[in-house]
C-alpha cells in the first residue's frame, strides 16, 4: 500500500469520500451510502456521492466531474464499486473505461452480488486496488446496509426520552414532555436519518403522534405500527400523511374494519401479517424480516414500554439513543418495565459511544455489544 | 480593583490559592478549606493551606514561609481571614502585623462570627482589600461549609450505582456489582472527600457493607445508619472500625439491646435519637440537623431505595453522583421507587455538572437547582 506518506494521504481522501457519502443519509436506502473522490497529482479533480435512490452512483458523479482528468488518477471510494446491473449500470467497468490507475476502497461490498467481483474487474484491468483504509468509519456509516445484507433485517435503533430514574411516562401515561425542546429536535433529526419508525398500538392510542419529521430538515420515514388486535383508530394522526404499515395478526384480521383505509388522499395505509406461528400475536422478529424485505436499512423504535421491553428482552436492538432529562419521577412507567433478568450477568448491556449535552438534557448513544461484533466480521 | 492586567493576575493567583485549599478536602471539617498565596513583585514568596482540623490556618502557613517578604506584599486567600479565636488565634490581625499591603479575598466568610469582621480589621489597618475574585470556584469548593453555616445542615450528596433503566439492585436485592471496578474506586474517592456516609438499616442488613475507604487513599468518614427499630445486628461489619452513629427512635429504644456496643476495641458506636414528633419514626430532617451540629459539612447518602426515595421526595439532597452502568435490568429495585410525583412539572430535577466515562460506565454529577441558588446568595 505504499509508504507512510501515502498512508496519511489515503486516509485524508478516504475521510473526504466518507463525508460525501454521509450526505446521502435518509435518501438512498436500500442502497448503501457511497462517496467518491478522484485525485490526480495531489489535486481533487472530481468528487460525488449517491444522492438518492435511483440517482447516479458516487463513482459516476465523480467521473463526470473529472472527465479526461480521470485518466491515470486515483479514485477513493468508501465501498467496493458495484459489478452488477441494478437501477444503474455497474461502476467497476466504468472506472476501467475511464482509465484510472488506482482505486482505494474502504470496505468490500457485503452484498453477495458484488462481494469482491467489483475488485476483480478492476484488478483484471491492471488497476492497482488498495482495500481497508478507514474501514471502521465506513462500516459504521453503512451499518444499516451491512446488517440488512448480512441478516435480512434492519439495524434497529431504540430511541427513548426518559428521566434519570428510567421512566418514559407518568403512571397515568402522560409524557408531554419528558425532555427539552433541543432533545426533541435532535430526535427528529434521528427520524430523518432512518428509513422507518416503529411504535406500538398503545403509543398511537395514548399519544396520537404524527411520527413525521417536523422540527428538523429531512424526509419523513415509513411509519410502522405494531397492532395484533387492530385497536388503532382509523382517525389516528399517524395515518394522515405518508406511508404507514400496520403489522398485525392474520388470525384477528377482519377485512371490513379496514376497508376505509383503502381510499386516502395524502397517505397510504397497508396491513401486513407478522404473527408468530406459536401464539398468533405479532412477532417482532417477523416484523424485522418483513421490513428488511422492504429494504429498510435503519429502523427507529420509539416505544412505548411494551415495545421497548420486547426489543430489549429479545436482544433485537443494535443501537441505543437515550435522551435523558436530569430529573426523578419515582413511580412511573419504566422504559423496560416488562424485562425480566434472572441474574446481574444477564443484564442486557451496551457500549456507550457518545454523550452529548443538549441544553441540560443528556443524549447517550450506544451500541449493542453483539452488533459491534457483527460489524467487525 | 485596578487595571485589566491586575484582573488576570488576581485570577491566576486566586486559582492557585483555591487549588491549595482543595488539598484540605476530607481533613478540615467543620472548618472551611482555605489556601493562601503571598505574592511580591510578581513572585510567590509564600503559600500554605489549612491541612487538618486543629492545624495552622492557611494564612499562618503562608506568612511563615514568606517571613520578611510579607511586608508590602499581596495576599491571595479564597475565604475572608478570620477575626475570632477558634482553635487558633485569628488571621486578620496577623496579616496586619506582617505588614502586607493588599489582601485579595475570593469570598466573605458566611460564618456570623466573621462575616466582614476580618475585612474590617484589614481595612482599618490601611490595607487594600479586594473581594470577589473567582468567587464561584471558591463557593463551590466550600459548598458544604457554606450550607452548614447558613442552614445548620450538611451538604447532601446522593450517590447511587444504577443501570440505564434506573435500577440499583435485582428484585431479590442482589447488587454486587452493578458498576465496574473503576466506578467503585471513584465512589471510594468520593467517600474520602466526605465527612459522613449515611445508609438505611436495610442496606446494612442486606449488603453488610463496611462503608470505609479501602480502594482509594483518604480517611474513612463517620458512618451513619438510619434504624428506627434497631434492626441492625451488632455483628454488622459497619461497626467493626471507626465511628458509627445509629440514628434511631427514642420511643423504640431499649437500653439492654445496645449495652454490648459500649465496649469495643477498634470502634465506637453511638445512638442518637432523631425521631419525628409526629410518628416517632426517624426523621431525615432531624438527622441532618444532628449531623450539622456534629460539624459534618459533607454527607454522602449511599442508599438503598427507601433512603434515596426519602431524600428525593423531600428534596433534601444538594448534589447527585450517579454511577451508571450501560445496561438494562427491567424489573428491579428502582433507585426512587417510593417517590410519587403527581405531574411532570413536579419531577425533582437537577442540573448536570459533569459526565465522565469510567472505562465504560458513566458518572453523572449534578446539583439540585435550589442548592445552586443557595450558593448564589
Amino acid at each position: 500500500m505504499g509508504n507512510k506518506k501515502n498512508k496519511y494521504k489515503d486516509s485524508y481522501y478516504m475521510r473526504m469520500a466518507i463525508s460525501l457519502a454521509s450526505r446521502g443519509t435518509g435518501n438512498v436506502s436500500p442502497n448503501p451510502k457511497v462517496g467518491a473522490v478522484i485525485v490526480k497529482e495531489d489535486e481533487v479533480v472530481g468528487f460525488g456521492w449517491h444522492r438518492q435512490l435511483g440517482g447516479n452512483h458516487a463513482e459516476v458523479e465523480a467521473l463526470a466531474m473529472a472527465q479526461e482528468n480521470a485518466k491515470g488518477a486515483t479514485v477513493y471510494v468508501n465501498l467496493e464499486p458495484c459489478s452488477h446491473y441494478g437501477k444503474t449500470p455497474p461502476c467497476a467497468p466504468r472506472l476501467v473505461e475511464a482509465g484510472v490507475s488506482r482505486v482505494v476502497i474502504s470496505m468490500v461490498d457485503p452484498n453477495e452480488k458484488v462481494n469482491g467481483k467489483g475488485i476483480s474487474i478492476l484488478e483484471q484491468a491492471g488497476i492497482q486496488v488498495d482495500i481497508g483504509i478507514e474501514r471502521e468509519a465506513s462500516v459504521w456509516l453503512n451499518r444499516g446496509f451491512i446488517k440488512r445484507v448480512k441478516t435480512g433485517r434492519p439495524w434497529v435503533i431504540l430511541k427513548a426520552a426518559l428521566t434519570a430514574d428510567g421512566n418514559i411516562a407518568m403512571q397515568n401515561g402522560y409524557s408531554k414532555w419528558i425532555t427539552n425542546e433541543f432533545s426533541r429536535t435532535s430526535a427528529h433529526l434521528l427520524r430523518a436519518e432512518c428509513d422507518a419508525i416503529l411504535v406500538g398500538a398503545g403509543t398511537v392510542i395514548k399519544d396520537n403522534p404524527r411520527l413525521d419529521v417536523r422540527d428538523a430538515p429531512g424526509k419523513s420515514p415509513l411509519k410502522v405500527v405494531l397492532d395484533s388486535r387492530y385497536r388503532v383508530p382509523i382517525t389516528s394522526k399517524v395515518f394522515d400523511r405518508g406511508r404507514t404499515i400496520i403489522m398485525g395478526s392474520e388470525l384477528m384480521f377482519k377485512e371490513s374494519s379496514f376497508a376505509s383505509y383503502r381510499d386516502r388522499d395524502n397517505s397510504t395505509v397497508e396491513i401486513m401479517f407478522a404473527q408468530s406461528e406459536n401464539n398468533g400475536k405479532v412477532d417482532i422478529e417477523r416484523v424485522l424480516q418483513l421490513l428488511g424485505d422492504l429494504g429498510v436499512n435503519y429502523l427507529l423504535v420509539e416505544g412505548g414500554a411494551e415495545v421497548f421491553s420486547s426489543f430489549v428482552s429479545r436482544r433485537l436492538f443494535d443501537e441505543i439513543s437515550l435522551f435523558i432529562n436530569p430529573s426523578f419521577m419515582g413511580k412511573g412507567i419504566g422504559m423496560t418495565r416488562n424485562v425480566n433478568v434472572t441474574s446481574l450477568e444477564d443484564r442486557i448491556g451496551f457500549n456507550v459511544l457518545r454523550v452529548s449535552n443538549l441544553e441540560g438534557d443528556l443524549w447517550i448513544e450506544g451500541v449493542s455489544k453483539c452488533s459491534q461484533d457483527l460489524l467487525r466480521m
